[in-house]
């Protein structure tokens, strides 16, 4: 059994999404239960509509549904104990829920998230780690956005969380792990790059394979099973190629509606375009995984349907299976062990 | 008349593709005088294929070639004075060229120009800018991988200077400048980022529209004329989204010959694909312009063809007909003028 608690005022469209995600995931997986935290009047005729998902789950009234245009100390004001964002994550810090997912907005989930359950012992900041299309199958890159200008030392704890995610999710024994860099030799900057990877060369602990430096292009050619960033960049690269893919989609789209020829042919391979489609389909990598935390949570696509949001569920459910906490606390505690002071921030 | 002075042993196939190259710009623009630096025995008996190039071109014989993998400082060292890459930089000091394009390796080309040409006077860092496609054409986005980690008062430069090279290069009078950053708000770091947004805005001068912060899908969209980031983030943005585009038309290789059906459309729509491919060529976009230099170097792609090098000749020849480094001259004494201390480095 899994317990996963949601958050069922989170993003876009609310509970019209949760709910209906919600159950798709539960049909799959069968052994998963619910604790859902929510405004009753907006999700009861919902949910009576998935009885089968009623049945597996427990309802929590809540009175404050965060915005998804809050800044993250006005959610924690407004919202600590009470909104259905904090319940949901309070819920995996009581035992009540194994995993929380909300599709609410990042800052104000991870303000909550730290607040809540806080850091796990050795680390300093939290990431959130994404799973990335590649053309070999996925890569888990992080951070992607919960930590700007992470120093040699956190590079080092992202590594570590990120490889044991990918043990987690990918299950393999042991993922290669490369850090983000740029091609160019002898120029200045970045210190803390060159240093995270002279300390991860040295430790050389059995959990990790450390390829050494990788470039932008390596992301989608899938070179690494994990990609360590800093947040800045991590973001910014992760939104730049997801600018490309719709652009390049568009471009397709005014290509293949430009001529009766092109028109004919968009129906004979109309097969091919719908597995290519699939392909890039955003929604079925839905779902960043805030590492570094007592705790998982799960942070969904905030404008996502309900075949996204079941991906995210589906992730956490994953994650849990697996042990991922469990994992990256025996994993860091191990590097500490290797590594008692140069990897303190002092040497970076 | 424009001069330009040709590194023609620089890139993968040095006289193979530069000479071709600069035979169709020449083709396009009949007013271009060739200033070229190369080894005699290798291009001889090609530039004799050429008549019209070898008409408009003076030959001057180098006796050494920078190597792809040779370090910036090594290739200092090796090839100050006699080198082809260092002597058609010279050529521009001089006076005998308006603009040196090489297609040889980027750290090499930018030591050699920062030694031969020198900063440009109130700026601090040199910056690659690239012309980035978009839905809506094309965008300037800045720096792209020469200075790592800039402050906000670099960041204001390569604002500044991002947007002389639009009104050179797309002939527009006020361009839109955006800084990139992460949409996450209360977040630490890139304190740069927003002090050189506040500068910007108060400052208001004539020939930049600030519109202020963009994000990562910003860039494909082309919400703005200019993108201004440092060189680490630029470098992993561009190619994160060159390898996407990649990724993506394998995908779409593999879809399109899956099936009998799917081929068939291939054959129907092949006019769309061929006018999908023109518009992600990026030989079209070919060549990053080098800033901050007293005089303007063009750096083009190692592994272009000789259509991508004659690319990069043109940018370059636009960048003298319109003007370029009197426009960054003017602009940058005037934001100076307007911004006498607090753009001081002492206020980031």
């Amino acid at each position: 059994m899994v317990k996963i608690s949601l958050d069922v005022m989170g993003g876009d469209f609310g509970p019209e999404v949760v709910i209906p995600g919600a159950a798709k995931a539960l049909e799959r997986h069968p052994e998963i239960t619910f604790v859902l935290f929510g405004q009753r009047d907006k999700c009861e005729a919902l949910l009576a509509n998935y009885p089968k998902l009623k049945e597996k789950s427990v309802f929590h009234e809540c009175d404050v549904a965060i915005g998804m245009d809050e800044k993250p100390s006005q959610a924690l004001r407004r919202g600590r104990n009470v909104s259905t964002m904090w319940r949901s994550i309070a819920a995996v810090k009581t035992g009540d829920a194994d995993v929380a997912v909300s599709a609410g907005n990042t800052g104000a989930l991870m303000a909550m998230a730290k607040f809540c359950l806080r850091m796990m012992p050795n680390v300093e900041r939290p990431a959130i780690a994404g799973i990335w299309p590649t053309l070999k199958g996925e890569s888990i890159v992080l951070d992607i956005g919960a930590t700007i200008g992470a120093d040699a030392k956190q590079l080092l704890d992202f590594a570590v969380m990120g490889g044991a995610m990918a043990r987690a999710l990918f299950e393999i024994e042991r993922p290669t792990i490369g850090l983000l860099n740029v091609g160019v030799e002898e120029i200045k900057g970045q210190e803390d790059v060159r240093e995270a990877g002279r300390l991860l060369r040295e430790a050389n602990i059995d959990s990790l394979n450390y390829y050494g430096f990788v470039e932008g292009d390596d992301l989608g050619k899938g070179t690494v099973d994990v990609v360590v960033t800093e947040g800045f960049t991590g973001n910014i690269a992760l939104k730049a190629a997801e600018g490309t893919a719709k652009q390049i989609a568009a471009y397709l789209r005014a290509a293949m509606s430009r001529s009766l020829l092109s028109r004919i042919g968009y129906i004979f391979a109309k097969g091919a375009f719908d597995a290519l489609r699939e392909k890039m389909d955003p929604r079925k990598v839905n779902g960043g995984v805030f590492l570094g935390l007592n705790g998982i949570v799960i942070k969904s696509h905030g404008g996502t349907d309900a075949e996204g949001f079941a991906a995210a569920i589906e992730v956490g459910y994953d994650m849990v299976r697996n042990g991922l906490t469990q994992k990256i606390e025996n994993d860091l505690k191990l590097y500490h062990a290797l590594l008692p002071s140069s990897a303190g921030p002092e040497a970076a």
